[in-house]
């Protein structure tokens, strides 16, 4: 690959916008998150969420709407910040094309030792595969990932590339890690879509269920952490971080960019919105969804989430209602 | 394939229904739904949605239930007219054996201009792959499919037989096209199989996540239309029509027959009952649960889906119910 | 594999507790839940639901917490009785090693007479595959399965071991029999995994959409009965029964060892707590989540789920709430 990079002048031309505060031959050769950019990174703010980190960043150059204003930061101000980002990260950092070989393992892939590959499993160039991990028939593992030793994936188990994954993890059948988040920018009705520059870490002593997706972060990592375990058919999107030793039943769905403290417990079909901070040992009950940060150690069910014992009473008072509402009628009718 | 053929008298003697205004010796080839229907088809109705269809159907037959009536439409009035349709798709559109090969690629298959196959991908007998598309390791496609150019199809991603994608489609990791829809007949509390006679009908543009399943239609296509994206694990039911840059994220589950017009947008873990209509624009909330068609540019929310301001002005006097129903009671105390 | 066996006294010393009622060189060699238990079993006792069944088990050891008191039943008083129990299993039912094979089929499995594999099928050791069954492209049987004749599985479908398929039974792409049950004992919060001992049993004429997971039971069976039919994407967890003939919509979640009666319906959607029983020919409405046991014929839906009138009377209820609580502020404010 060679090295690819745009001055800020010429993303300026491309993009047709405007540069402020940013000289006009600086050189941008990748795309960050504004909390870890550098400054040869283009990042992008489009998040009220997320402004501090936008006044704070160390990026080279910002993507912003042209009506925001980030004062001294470098910015480059267009008509969508969204777009424009998308096709600075499709310049910047393009997906390269698939490496195939003739046979199941290519011969650019590592095996440690011991480890054992059902017949029909693959493994992509530059994969490492740690001892003695055990790949079952009809795992794909792609380009470029890395597994740690004693893990084993079940037939089915798809890592797109440069998926990492620790010690001693198991992946049930037909679950699958790296798979593009759903990013797309919005352009007269037309969704154009947002390239995912990401991956995901799949941290050590991690167990996860059947036909489960992880999608890989739109920039920098999709993080499952130490120890958590996840049941069949969760839906984890781009840039989720589940926290340690978290306890995710069947059918979750955890929106782009939200992070679970460690600890964090989830009965069956429990969904949340993005971006949202879940403390530290919060519990959600089965089907509560989620549509607000909450404070550690929190019980919460319903939807919209709210504290279990509020939801408790809310739910008695509407079983309650319309008897209640019956005997309000008579009265009125009494007193008229 | 020998030409299947029955007359209608034969079908009414297998069926043991009686005619109503069809002569005994039309021969009918196929079965189609009503609004497709010619004089060679076999038709039912069961829905009384559909009654005007029925009324202006061209079929050459219709099934009905023996309370039916559709005036001058020809019929065949049976006990259980769901069943009997089932039956006939049977004998008129008998599922094929499938066709396997000795290698990956059927030696019928037709593969363009630098289409590319990862180790162990499979292609079926007459299917037609357009030029550059990739099929990673492990996707399956099954006989008479036919995919557009430029195309990416993940691991495990299985397209059953007469699937038809266009061009520019991406297929992520354990996607399925084409399964049967849940379609059975119950006869004394025993379900017995409607075969589904569809397909599934992909257009240009559309990119699909992880562990999706399309059902392929009953009759006719299951259709997604031009440029829609669909997240992870979406559930589409049998001849369902997503529309133009439709947006639908994860866990989506679109029951049988439901339109949805273009640019209609879903938020995760939507679920809409079957036969609805979704006026374009519409948008539904994340976990909206939709039972009624909505009108163009709708925005509803909640379970039962409503308009969203009707259901925030609903969720708050829920939350302020208990402390109402308090004050309520002291008021009445104070009065006695 | 050599026979398995631990003395009472050796497991109390190991897992550091006090036998109660138990000759302290009583032989175990095996796991049992209790109400399957023989002399040779040891079982355990943490749910209160079942304490009729540990009060009349035949089971030679139960592991109970060091609080709980089972009269004369030989016993083992534990601090964590559901982490020994992991222990135990792991000891007494250790997980086999996977057996690969140089090519798809290993020499060991039996193929019925007019059984058909697809390019790349998989089938293990010692498993058995009857007569005239078709295995598309990309299935994946383990080890030591039976699956009887005239069955048919899609691309993607994987077996674990053990698991036992009846004859005439549709499974399609992608779905997954015999993954791990979501089994955690937390010791320090931190979840040490319950090996999953159990097995999956689908009777005969059992039909079950594409990407479904069912999970292997922790002890024993997760049953799916005689003609039971299964839409896409459902989750059922590790000891469920589904009865006779039900028929279970797409993504519906139903948790551990909740028990369906025959003939039982469910919409889309639906969810249920575990440890249920819910009656035979029980209807649960799209999107219910039931956290109760049912009477037969039971009609219910909701979130909780209720008998349907209740539930449609407090919607409607609700639905009037905004309007009736300005209208009470009003007269409120007439009378002061």
């Amino acid at each position: 690959m060679t090295q690819l990079a745009l001055k800020a002048q010429e993303l300026a031309d491309r993009l047709g916008g405007t540069l402020r505060h940013c000289p006009p031959d600086r050189l941008l050769t990748t795309v960050d998150p504004l909390h870890e950019a550098t400054e040869a990174s283009v990042s992008f703010f489009t998040n009220s969420k997320y402004r501090d980190q936008a006044l704070h960043t160390r990026a080279g150059l910002v993507l912003v709407g042209t009506r925001e204003d980030l004062g001294e930061v470098p910015q480059l101000a267009v008509a969508n910040a969204y777009f424009a980002f998308a096709q600075a990260t499709g310049w910047l950092r393009p997906e390269p094309e698939p490496e195939f070989s003739d046979g199941p393992v290519h011969p650019a892939a590592v095996l440690g030792a011991g480890c054992r590959l059902g017949w029909g499993a693959t493994v992509g160039a530059r994969s490492v595969i740690g001892a003695r991990t055990i790949l079952h028939p009809g795992v794909h593992i792609a380009e470029d990932c890395v597994v740690g030793e004693d893990c084993e994936f079940y037939p089915g188990v798809a890592l797109y590339r440069r998926s990492v994954v620790g010690a001693r993890v198991r992946l049930h059948a037909n679950t699958v890690v790296g798979s593009d988040g759903f990013g797309y920018a919005t352009v007269d009705g037309i969704q154009m879509k947002v390239p995912q520059a990401g991956w995901v870490d799949i941290e050590d002593d991690v167990e996860i269920g059947s036909n489960t997706s992880i999608d890989r972060g739109a920039l920098g990592p999709t993080r499952i952490r130490r120890g958590a375990k996840l049941d069949n058919q969760c839906q984890i999107a781009h840039n989720v971080q589940v926290g340690e030793h978290c306890l995710i039943a069947a059918q979750a769905g955890i929106s782009g960019s939200t992070i679970l403290g460690d600890h964090v417990t989830f009965g069956g079909k429990v969904g949340t919105a993005g971006h949202l901070h879940l403390g530290r040992g919060s519990v959600c009950a089965g089907n509560a969804m989620v549509a607000k940060d909450l404070p550690e150690g929190s019980f919460v069910s319903g939807y919209l989430a709210r504290p279990h014992r509020e939801w408790l009473a809310s739910q008695a008072a509407l079983n309650r209602l319309p008897a209640i509402l019956k005997e309000l009628r008579r009265k009125s009718e009494e007193q008229a």
